[in-house]
Formats: C-alpha cells, structure tokens, sequence
C-alpha cells in the first residue's frame, strides 16, 4: 500500500469489517497464531535484523540522532524478547466473554456483566519496530482488528514484521484484514484515519509529545496516550544507600531510551552528603551525565548544572536529572510539579514513609525499593502491554489483555417492564 | 457566579486542587454528606419545585418544545426517587482503595492494583435538573472533585440543587470547592474549561447530539458521551405475544423521553400479521404514534407511513418506529445499521436465539425478555449513575462509582533491578 495510494475510507471499511469477525474467533485459533508468528519470527530473524540495518542505515543518513537510532534499532535479544511475549500472550487466558459480575436483581432479573472486544483499534507509533508484533498480538488475543501505522523510519522492519503476521493469518485460515499494517502512511494519512469516528473505536498514540499532541487535536475518536515517562526516584533518610544507589544506577542505564527509565533522582537533605557523592560517581563512571542542582554541584563537582527545564525532561538518553529535598512533602510537591503520571518509586527502610508515599503518589505505577522499569507489562505479569497509559481514563499504566475490551451488560427476564 | 465573571482558569485550578482533598476524605464522612443532602432535599422540595416551575415557564416562553419541557420538569416522585438514589450510594461500599488485583511475581516483587479517583471531573449537560444532585453524590462518593454544568434552561433549579449540595457540604465540614456547580454559563465558558488538560481529568457530556459533538469536537481533556438512546426491541417468530405487547408498549409510554426508552420495534415476518395489529392498536391506544414501513401500515392503518430516516432516530416522545423483518439476521443488521450502541432486546421463548442475539448484539445492555428501560444505573444496582456511555472506551453503559475510578499499580520490592 503505497502513501498516494492509501484509501482511507476503505482500510477503516474493511478494519470495522474484520473487528466482527475478530470478535469470535476461539482461543485456540488464536492461540494458535501466536505461536506460529512466534516461529516464523524467530526463523527470520536474520532477515529481521537486515531490513532493519537498512531502516537504520537510512535513519543516520537522513540526520536523525543516537536518540531516535537508539530507538530503532533491533537486536536479537530483543527479538527473542518480543517471541517470547508472544508466547506468553498466548499462555494467558482470553479475556473475551469472561463475566466479570453476576448479580440477580429484586425483580427477577439476572444481570451479568461480561468482557467484549473494544472493536477495531488504530495505532500511530513511532520507533521501536518490535511494537508492530506485540500490538497484533494484544489486539488479535483480545478480539480486536487493528490498524497498525508505524513511524517511516522503521518503514522496512514494520513491513516485514507484517508480512509475518499477514503469511500467518493466512497460514492459519484467518481473514488478514484483523490486522492492516500500513506502508509508508504519511502523517496526513494516519490522521485522516482517525476522523473515522463510526468505524474506528480506539486511537493508540505512542511516541513523542508532538505526535501524541497532534493525533490527539485531530482525532474524532477516544484516543489513549502513550507519552512520556518522566519517571522519579526519591532516596529517603531511612534508605540503604548501596541498594538506592543500585536502583537508581540499572534504573537510567539499563534501556535509557524507555519510557520506564529513571530520570530524575530526588535526594533526601539528611543523607546527601553521603549519597550524592556515591551516586554522581556511579553514573558518571557508567557514562551517565548528571544534571544536578547547586547542592549537589557543590557535593560532587562530577556533576553539570542543571537548568530549570532540565527537571521534568524526558532524556531518552545516558542523562539523568538530581536535586536535593528537604523531605518527603517537597519530594511529592515535585513530582505533583514535574511527573507525568507514569512511574516512581521510593527507597527507603520506613514502613510508614513507603504508605505515606504509596498513598500520595498517584502514577500508574509507584513502588517500593524496586526499579522504575519494574511498570512494564511483561514484568507485571500481563504477557505483554500496547503502551503504558498516562492517562487516567480507561486504562492506567501498562495496557494488556484485559486494558483492550469493554464490558456490556446481559439482563435476562421473564417479561419484567418498569 | 455570573456568566461574565466566570474565570475558567480558577474553576479548572480550583477544581484540581479539591480533588487532592478528596481522594482522601474517609468513607464514613463522604456517606455523611449524602445522607444529609438526602434529608435537606426532601425538606426542601416545595421549593425546588417553585424553582423549578420557574425554569419551565420561562422555558415555555422562550418558545422550547414539548420534549425540552419534559425533561425539565420535575415532580415530587422524581425528587423522591433521586433522595433513594443518593441514599443507595451511601449504602454502597467505597470503591477507592478497593485492591483489584494481588500478585507476588518470580523475582520477589509484590504487585497489586488498587482503585485510585480519576481526579477532576466536568460535566456538562442538558435538561433533567437533577442530574445535578446524581452526578455531585457519585463523584463525590468515587473520590472526585466535580465541575457541574447544567443547561441554561434549568438555571434556577440547577442552582437552587447546588446551594443545597454546598450547604450540606459546608455543614459537614467538607471543602465546598469539591463540587463547583456553575450558574449559567455560556457554552463558549463551558468548552473553554474543556481545553484545561493539566487540571481537568475526564470531561462527561450528557445531552443531545448536537452538544456532544460540540463538546467532543472542541475538548482537549478525555471526553465521556452520554448521548443518543436509539434502543429496539426485535419481537422474535417464538415471543410470547402477549409478554411481547407489554414490554414494547411500557418500553416507549412509562418514559417517553428517557434515553432507555424504546425507539423500534422490529418484527419477525411470521407473527406480523397477528402481532402487528394487536401492537399498534396497543400503542394507539395509549397515544403513542406508529411510523411503520410499508408492511406494517398495511397490516395496521392506524400506523403512519415511516419515512427512511425516522428508522435510526431517538424521537424522545410518544412516538416509535416498526419495522417486519425477515428474521434474526435481518434484526440484527438494522441494529448494526440505526443503532447506538445503547440498549436493545429480545423477546423470545427460544433460548438459541436468546444465545444467538446476546452473542451478536454487542449494545452495552442487551436483554432477553425484559424492557429496554432496565439500563439504568439503578435498576442494575450501581445505586446511580452519572450517564450511560455509548461508547466502549473506559465505561459502557450506566457510569456508576467504579467507572469514576482508574486503577494503578503498587509494587513493593526489596531491591529488585532490572
């Protein structure tokens, strides 16, 4: 499907036409795919791997930066990562039909309350490739078509990846309209699609604050964000310095480029002086730039002045953001001011500091003594996610199985009226 | 609060700022102020009525039909009704904090998830005044500041109900900023709040198609629609005809103008030519006008002619559609065509078809044998609600305390990295 010869009108038609059809497809089936695209991937991979040099090869050459590359760029861990996901989706159980409520009512009616799929799902992403396969395989597992429109600098690997899933849908027997992975859609394109309010029930935005913005002012249809990570981590009095200095550490080098990844470390006054030396040495001697404030300038001279704006950055980078509080209020005060709703943890050994935290911090993910990259579908135990919503609505956090459907009513009755 | 003095910018602030207090009032105390507002409603209610009759004589004036008159006017039984409403919610368990979810993963961590209030939430809405009352005690209950505002043509009682509510609240001690009912707003004022997204978490907009659209086509923050109940009743070859006549009679008179109320009527060829009569003479009878297709005007003249696009339309008045069908398929693909979303029913004894419909219907209440007026909150013991989403985003169908909620992630660890 080539960019001038996209028909909006008919890929929406046709995604609004197989959600009818996705919706009854049995388990097995479906399970069936999964793990034949699990296959089918991991025999290719070496092909997987050369489109996608190409993709990077193209993105260097057209001046995109380590950031964006960073973002593109395949390994075969990771690819062994993604089929495993895949299997692991098709492990969990299907969400489709599940009765999540039964009540009998004083009349005589019996009430159920059961799972539907959400119908037919478009997403515009940008980067990594590898979404390509584990949103088919969320949306197909829950009963959903999509719409699948990846950034163009990952043009090569995502038409390969859904030339995988299109060979294995028919291979099983299944109508491969369930899942249209665009070529080359230009940004115009994808958001025309979205203007297909009675044809399209959900928009997936995920990537950088521009797209999401405008994919978000143009849509006519309920859209959930995948945006930024702006993920903190306080270091408490209380907190065992070797441990906090750990989590912080593997929370920014670890994948620097992901959404989960630590960005800003908020340090406790009381244990500053011991810790931020500490901290500032273990990034720096692992290659991470530490923008810090005054203080911790003054601490650890390793460090770079921070500018204002350089706290609530999302770096996507070996950067990461420090500042000094005066306590736990002024920790919070500062993610209220700076987060993005998305993760952030504190370490400490004060069981009532962890509650009093836990309780006033309201991200889609807060924890404990444990990493930021800890919010992740896969590591939650959901077999794999579609994005990580920041948003309140519908879905918060990593979004699964479950995040894709609705649930509808059933009321059976013997004639009842009112 | 006058329309010209309205800051939207300290609304939308003050707004975010209330629902930090909240989130976190005690369960005992929220049940405090629904109580109290149940009783100071009732003891108030020759007033709201005054008030009321108020908004309904200048509503007549000003030249508003008949349908917009009736979804003004209030009566005792009405206020009645809604004061058991509020006390239901009281009776009903708190869903914040509700743990959804408790999992202990492979490497030690402990993930649950827990019900937290979505924030900020604005409504606005036309006609039914108590809505005001409904809307404030389920968002109040969930843990949510609320932005109410009521069409203009219910200025008075809207604002009679919102002295009452900041009373009470006021009463209990209880930061009044946690309900901001607007009084006479403009509809530019209304949409301005709309474009808050730091402030505003989820915009719910409860009208006719005209303003749902406004406010979709305008918002920045996430939008709710309450909108068009085109709800049908498909009287199956097997219905018991006489169960048949009364669900679909009640369905539209009991309440002509409710969302619920049944819109079409859809009739399986084979029992045409005695239920048709006996239907519309039922109808007739009760003063509801029959806008038939060919076949059914020629089966009961009393019926009127259809024109193609009363088949699709929510008259909101003694009014209804019917149409002879060939069959289920038949049924079906008229629902999938002119349908909402909202509600629809059978009326079978043949429990494969009963299986058959359920399955393929996918409105967010579906029924068997009862009337489409049972997709109310309350009916279905949510104890209230604040709408009927029509879409399948977040909620589908009746909006009660849970679906005021989002679920996040708390993850307790003891070191984990990764």
């Amino acid at each position: 499907m080539s960019s001038s010869g996209l028909e909006i009108g008919v890929v929406a038609r046709r995604a609004r036409e197989a959600s009818l059809l996705s919706a009854i497809i049995p388990t097995e089936r479906k399970n069936a795919v999964l793990l034949g695209l699990a296959d089918s991937v991991e025999a290719a991979i070496p092909i997987i791997l050369m489109m996608n040099n190409k993709d990077v090869a193209d993105a260097a050459k057209s001046g995109h930066d380590e950031r964006t590359l960073a973002r593109l760029r395949l390994g075969k861990e990771a690819i062994a990562q993604t089929t495993a996901r895949l299997r692991a989706l098709a492990a969990l159980p299907d969400p489709v039909g599940v009765v999540t409520l039964e009540r009998p009512l004083p009349n005589g009616l019996m009430a159920r309350r059961e799972r539907i799929p959400l119908g037919a799902i478009m997403m515009i992403y940008e980067g990594w490739p590898l979404i390509t396969l584990e949103a088919f395989a969320i949306c197909f597992k829950s009963g959903n078509a999509c719409v699948l429109s990846g950034g163009n600098e990952a043009a090569e690997t995502n038409g390969t990846l859904g030339k995988f899933i299109e060979a294995v849908l028919k291979g099983c027997g299944m109508p491969t309209e369930v899942c249209q992975v665009l070529h080359r859609a230009s940004r115009e394109e994808s958001l025309a699609l979205t203007l297909e309010e009675a044809l399209i029930d959900l928009v997936i935005a995920r990537g950088e604050v521009e797209l999401v913005r405008a994919v978000r002012a143009h849509s006519r249809v309920p859209v959930i964000a995948h945006d930024r990570g702006v993920c903190h981590v306080f270091v408490d009095a209380s907190a065992n310095l070797e441990m906090a200095t750990r989590i912080c550490a593997t929370g920014k080098i670890s994948a620097p480029a992901a959404c989960n990844a630590t960005e800003c470390v908020l340090v406790h006054r009381d244990i500053a002086p011991s810790f931020v030396p500490a901290m500032v040495g273990a990034y720096v001697g692992a290659g991470v730039r530490v923008l810090g404030d005054a203080e911790v300038v003054s601490l650890a001279p390793a460090a770079h002045a921070a500018a204002p704006e350089d706290f609530g950055r999302e770096f996507l980078s070996l950067t990461v953001a420090m500042r000094i509080v005066d306590g736990m209020d002024e920790a919070v005060a500062h993610i209220d001011r700076y987060g993005s709703g998305h993760t952030e943890a504190i370490i400490t050994a004060d069981e009532r500091s962890a509650a009093w935290f836990t309780g006033r911090v309201r991200s889609s993910c807060v924890l404990v003594n444990a990493s930021t990259r800890f919010n992740d579908g896969f590591q939650l135990g959901l077999g794999a996610e579609i994005g990580i919503s920041t948003q309140r609505l519908h879905a918060y956090g990593p979004m699964g199985l479950e995040e894709l459907t609705a649930q509808r009513w059933i009321v059976r009755g013997s004639g009842q009226t009112r």
